[in-house]
């Protein structure tokens, strides 16, 4: 255990992104200055930075340079390059999520049987790079499933759905020989998330399960808390305790499940972030997500995550950003644009929190 | 009326404190960027906005290169230079608060002229500029009173309390022969702030009563709601109504009032902007005093000024921003520091919110 990072420091983000953003303004609070790192120019948590470097994410020289003007380097997107997490290492960073729990995160195959290992319970997979595995991982896990890359899939790119056994050449080429994974389909009865926080000193804390819809593959909606037994939210909280505490996690971390008919939880995925369903967060818990993951990665205690009161949010993608004039006029909304230049389809513009009281 | 300002225009602000600050963090949020504009090199709002224009408030060119690029300009203190503002209106910019309502807070005896003109209650004042105005002035007010510069007193500098009319010009003296202006002693019972908002289209709102404790001229602690008669709100907060529609005022303004154990409103000073005594509305409102005077310069809606439960803010002066490490550890303290470098006696360092439910 070192000592607190005081305020006054500065604390690095890899990413220009909203969730960059929004951690950006949650450290500015705490007094700390923020420096961000991007390949992106003109991005949004540039603008709100004390100070922003444009660069590769695999220009070493320039990470090295990043690294030793800031007290504690952390990540606003899982899929950091491996190389860029061990440059800032070498050059006497500290990088939290560790580079193992990026690493784990970065590949769909590597996250079930780490779920596993870990007590949690996947869907059936199966580890898919040919014709013949694809056949056989079907035959097994039946239909429909779902074929993924193992990397570099988010908010439902890189997926296909198989509802029977035919065309599956045409299934698998279309994957142009990326490793992929295979899923059994989970008739699920509702999709939930839990946003939990670790600390060095192993101290945990969680919020209310979050209640998830998505459109499209992209989260369009969140409500906590999540209608469940609170048995189930004890589960899930228990589950990513263990699951931080086995990969030594500092910062906030976010396990997508599917909840079944019977009540037991499918881990689907882990991000080694802050989170999009934990946005509510900001106006309805008395520590938001982003100020929590500042407080552990600062090595400061972690703070209170009691829910102020029942919240929804509704997350503004591609044109729906348009509507805000009609969200400013809505005294109920609590509106949060993220500065995107370009309202491109599903691009996440921003998002409105509603407090139900 | 205008159009309102899109997301993604610029909100100019003049000045780099701590007002600024939060109020670039309340801009960012509803997806503007940020230009600050100011005299100090690495200041606190500076360090969160995307650009920052360091220079003299004199430097008309420079003024002028700043209003091109933004959609409004906006204040954090209210002793910005008139020629200031002047410039930036000649270069085309839309200022919010309108140079009126800067002339008459920059100066002591104007206010409480328009305060008196507007039927609001002013201490007992007189003008001073010689030491037989002074004796003159003091026989009609009484002892105690207090002798203040009318231009250029913040947080209790530049004022002398006189108790007896011996040794006047000591006191006299010591002003140098600037412009003052006696103000009889108020024995008040409590100190109260309205925060009160008005929209280009006249649409107003009001904060509830803060009540104020101040110790060596500087706020040390904000309550809400403040303890006196509900009727007392309405009076307050009609009376901001007045002296905004006499102003045409757009923004947030602020009312420092003496509450007399009778239930008379004395009206100390008027402060041109967001302030102090409202940064319990970041959490505790619907709406913060900082989105809702975005909202008021860039021609949006107000926002809901409804509290969510009573509040205290406690202001971390000089070395009260050293407590920052158990601050941290205090479940009830929502933390926010300001980024100075320098915690200096006197200095508003951060401060801190707590939440009573």
């Amino acid at each position: 255990m070192s000592a607190p990072t005081a305020p006054g420091a500065a604390i690095g983000i890899l990413g220009g992104g909203q969730l960059g953003r929004m951690l950006a303004h949650a450290a500015e609070q705490l007094g700390f200055d923020v420096h961000i790192y991007t390949d992106e120019e003109d991005s949004p948590a540039a603008r709100v930075a004390a100070r922003a470097v444009v660069a590769d994410y695999h220009d070493h020289a320039a990470l090295a340079a990043f690294a030793r003007d800031v007290a504690v380097v952390t990540t606003e997107f899982e899929n950091v390059p491996a190389d860029a997490a061990a440059a800032l290492i070498a050059a006497g960073a500290v990088v939290h999520p560790n580079p193992r729990a990026l690493a784990i995160a970065q590949d769909r195959l590597e996250e079930k049987r780490f779920f596993a290992a870990n007590g949690l319970t996947p869907a059936p997979f199966a580890p898919v790079e040919t014709l013949d595995e694809l056949r056989a991982a079907l035959a097994l896990i039946g239909c429909p499933a779902i074929l993924k890359t193992r990397r570099l899939g988010y908010d439902g790119r890189g997926q296909a759905r198989l509802e029977s056994d035919r065309a599956l050449e045409y299934a698998f080429a279309a994957f142009n020989g990326a490793p992929l994974i295979l899923e059994g389909f989970c008739r699920f009865e509702r999709e939930v998330s839990i946003i939990a926080a670790r600390a060095a000193d192993g101290a945990f804390a969680a919020y209310d399960l979050c209640e998830n819809e998505h459109r499209g593959g992209v989260l369009a909606r969140t409500n906590v808390p999540a209608r469940c037994d609170p048995a189930i939210h004890v589960e899930a909280a228990a589950e990513a305790r263990r699951l931080m505490d086995a990969l030594d996690y500092v910062g906030v971390l976010t396990i997508e499940f599917f909840l079944m008919p019977g009540g037991t939880l499918i881990a689907n995925e882990m991000a080694p972030r802050v989170h999009n369903s934990g946005h509510w967060t900001i106006e309805a818990a008395l520590t938001s997500q982003f100020e929590q993951h500042i407080r552990a990665i600062a090595g400061w205690p972690l703070g209170a995550t009691a829910r102020l009161c029942d919240a929804e949010m509704e997350n503004l993608i591609g044109e729906d950003a348009a509507r805000w004039a009609a969200l400013a006029a809505d005294p109920t909304a609590r509106l949060h644009l993220y500065g995107k230049r370009e309202a491109r389809a599903g691009r996440k513009m921003g998002h409105v929190t509603r407090l139900k009281r």
